[in-house]
């Protein structure tokens, strides 16, 4: 790459100064950085420029790039078929992976997943399934391949080889308050993205209370900038703007999701996770090739679920990976939770919202996931919402029901829990779950009735 | 000081969303960094963060006031008289401290200066003194103190325990590009100049092509920030904006500016030289205590000038630290540079402009200065201007004449020197050299009748 030398400090000055950095220059900085010539102090002080000056859409692609090289770039062109994988900013009991991964694979689309594990009040693909007795993600390459060859799917956590400047900048960034920056994050998310050697991405970009961006307006910015750094790899991206007000579905929970993702793939799923994953699995079995349009991939999703083939792909995958696939096939089997306790309605009416962030933090509190990277998972605990905004309620209704392996645990999560829910006379406003799709001809406005 | 604290990161995420931080906040973040519990990746975030969101006026005092107790604070008291110093935020060609120090000490005003080494285009007072043979300016703080006492002034170099944090600040700050924030920079010089133990302080702040702040309206910023950081610790802060669009007097470079202030003590000054030098001077002796007003202060200036008071001062002084007093009665004693060169008019006409930062570079070239901190100096090379600005010269007239003792570095000089000068065929406008007063009542425009 960057065989140009430039001076760190004069990059920084210009990044400081708003002037846009070349791609040499910035490829520069991340090399350096990669290989320890470039001290962290002086990656930190840029990281801050770009933070408040921005990445242009040209940076933002390049800082991709640099990332994406300074690791492995898997080829898996000796798998047939086009390689579609799906990518979710985080939200509350976004267990959808799981669910549309073998919708996909189901029809010979292959799917190769490397996903991250939970961290703040989201949980982490990888941490749900876990929770699967026996159920292993830490693969060698070469088991990816072969389980990905054989099953068209794979359920993998990112290895070392795979963009190592990202991972070194994001726990930078975690340190110096640079997180939240819209070309940042979507240089981190493409650039592991992209080192899987996908053909096409869909991404559901998720704006609210709990998700990473609070307003759409910053959701369409970050989908637009994923969307363009993916075109600009000459990589088909498609994302969606999703609503993440209050938590999708009813389980949030490592096992209470994959329990929620079991009936789902059986034709049991509720509505709202229904509805984001037959679009996402409908515009993949299309960029797969495998349906015209996203209206028949739609259809073709449907279909894999009522009959059956998507709930078969999970198991063969979760045998592949040594999971336990009775636990599967009947819940009652897994060890659930030693401690339980109910949300009650303080009054009737109808709820108006419910905080997906409190919540998601409710959870955390029950155990369910991690203040620091260090910290054990409970794979049990978690939060079972029993209505959900709109629902009218009489007063003493139980709202949501709470499950964790340590009692003491139980206390604030019940405090959180009960600030969550507002609860008015009057029945709230329908907010629709998918607003808009951004592909590379622009932002598309959602009809409500998919 | 600070015994509450703090998330880092907090913190910095404050200052990056534009929100101030209290006094405990930045006394927290000093302390820790002093400490070393703050990493240098968190400071440098932080430090971009404050120089592209700014630090006020309380900030900016939080900061000198945590960097001035990250060290030692003499405490001058048992010395009689208020003490009064001096700072410049850097010129071509300024050797006024060499020159009104001994003036305002004449008086039994104590000056108790500490002062750093030249870097970059601008020359050093340290450098300065050391080109006189024998001159000491590390001094152990029992020597400072003798020293003053005895002569009512000392020229010193700064000691480890005077305001380490802001050492460890400006070097990180120098390979961050985080240099160029006015609030850093008055924290900087405050922090220094007031663990001094002065009572009461007079400050140059030079404006245009010579000086750090190339504009008016900067250097106004930087003098009311200073002024107010003064004014906040109880010290009587008077600062003036001075024009440093060509450099000041006509010599240039260590020996060279020695020389040059010894013309100036015995009556043979530049007129720009003593135009500031009586302002700065005559201030100084007021706010000592020794005169009513300014004005009277300037007379009393320009009187120990002319019955040599002032020169007999600094003889006294350059004896108490160890220097050769010989060599500033007869500079012909001195070992001067091999090589000389002339830079002669290329045409008829007015110089219109020169440029002071090309002068201060050619110098620096010559090896009056240092490119890195390791550098030695060159304490005979530099240049001498022949001419400077609104003169009218001739085709081939002398414009300056270059000194070295390494032949090899003249031709880069040369060049320089010949691209700073502006010949055109009109006399330029004339520019007045100190344009305004600041101090606590406000900015006053200066009259040009001094």
């Amino acid at each position: 790459m960057a065989k140009k030398s430039f001076n760190p400090v004069s990059l920084i000055r210009k990044k400081r100064d708003g002037e846009l950095l070349s791609r040499d220059e910035i490829s520069y900085l991340v090399k350096q950085y990669t290989n320890d010539e470039l001290p962290d102090y002086q990656m930190s002080a840029f990281l801050m420029a770009a933070f408040l000056n921005d990445l242009n859409k040209d940076e933002a692609a390049a800082l991709t790039e640099a990332m994406l090289h300074s690791g492995k770039v898997l080829d898996l062109s000796d798998i047939p078929g086009k390689k579609v994988d799906k990518h979710s900013t985080g939200g509350v009991g976004d267990k959808l992976s799981l669910i549309l991964a073998p919708i996909v694979a189901s029809y010979d689309v292959p799917v190769p997943m490397i996903s991250g594990r939970g961290l703040g009040h989201t949980g982490g693909t990888l941490d749900k399934m876990e929770s699967i007795p026996g159920f292993n993600v830490d693969l060698t390459l070469d088991q990816y391949r072969q389980i990905l060859s054989k099953c068209k799917m794979v359920m993998s956590g990112q290895t070392e080889d795979i963009a190592p400047a990202d991972k070194r900048l994001y726990a930078l960034r975690d340190v110096t308050a640079t997180v939240e920056s819209i070309p940042l994050i979507a240089g981190s998310i493409m650039s592991k993205k992209l080192a899987e050697g996908i053909d096409s991405l869909v991404l559901d970009v998720k704006f609210g209370s709990g998700a990473f961006m609070k307003t759409q307006e910053e959701a369409r910015e970050l989908a637009e900038t994923l969307v363009n750094i993916g075109e600009d790899f000459g990589k088909q991206t498609v994302a969606y703007l999703t609503n993440m007000e209050e938590p999708i579905g009813y389980k949030i929970g490592n096992w209470l999701e994959v329990e929620e993702a079991m009936d789902s793939l059986q034709g049991q799923g509720p509505a709202d996770v229904m509805e984001v994953t037959h679009m996402l699995s409908g515009t993949m079995i299309m960029l797969g090739g495998k349906a015209e349009t996203v209206d028949e991939g739609i259809e073709m999703s449907k279909k894999a679920v009522s009959n059956g083939q998507a709930f078969d792909k999970w198991l063969q995958l979760t045998a592949a990976q040594g999971g336990d696939t009775d636990v599967l096939k009947d819940p009652s089997q897994y060890n659930h939770a030693d401690y339980q306790f109910t949300v009650e309605a303080p009054q009737s009416g109808y709820i108006t919202a419910m905080d997906a962030y409190k919540i998601g933090i409710a959870s955390l509190e029950l155990g369910a996931g991690r203040k620091t990277k260090e910290d054990d998972i409970d794979p049990a605990a978690g939060i079972e919402l029993k209505r959900k905004t709109g629902a009218k309620i009489k007063k003493g209704e139980t709202l949501a029901v709470g499950f964790t392996n340590n009692k003491e645990l139980q206390e604030t999560a019940i405090d959180i829990l009960h600030d969550a829910f507002s609860i008015k006379e009057e029945s709230p406003e329908q907010q629709p779950m998918i607003t808009h799709r951004v592909d590379k001809k622009g932002i598309h406005k959602i009809s409500d009735t998919h």
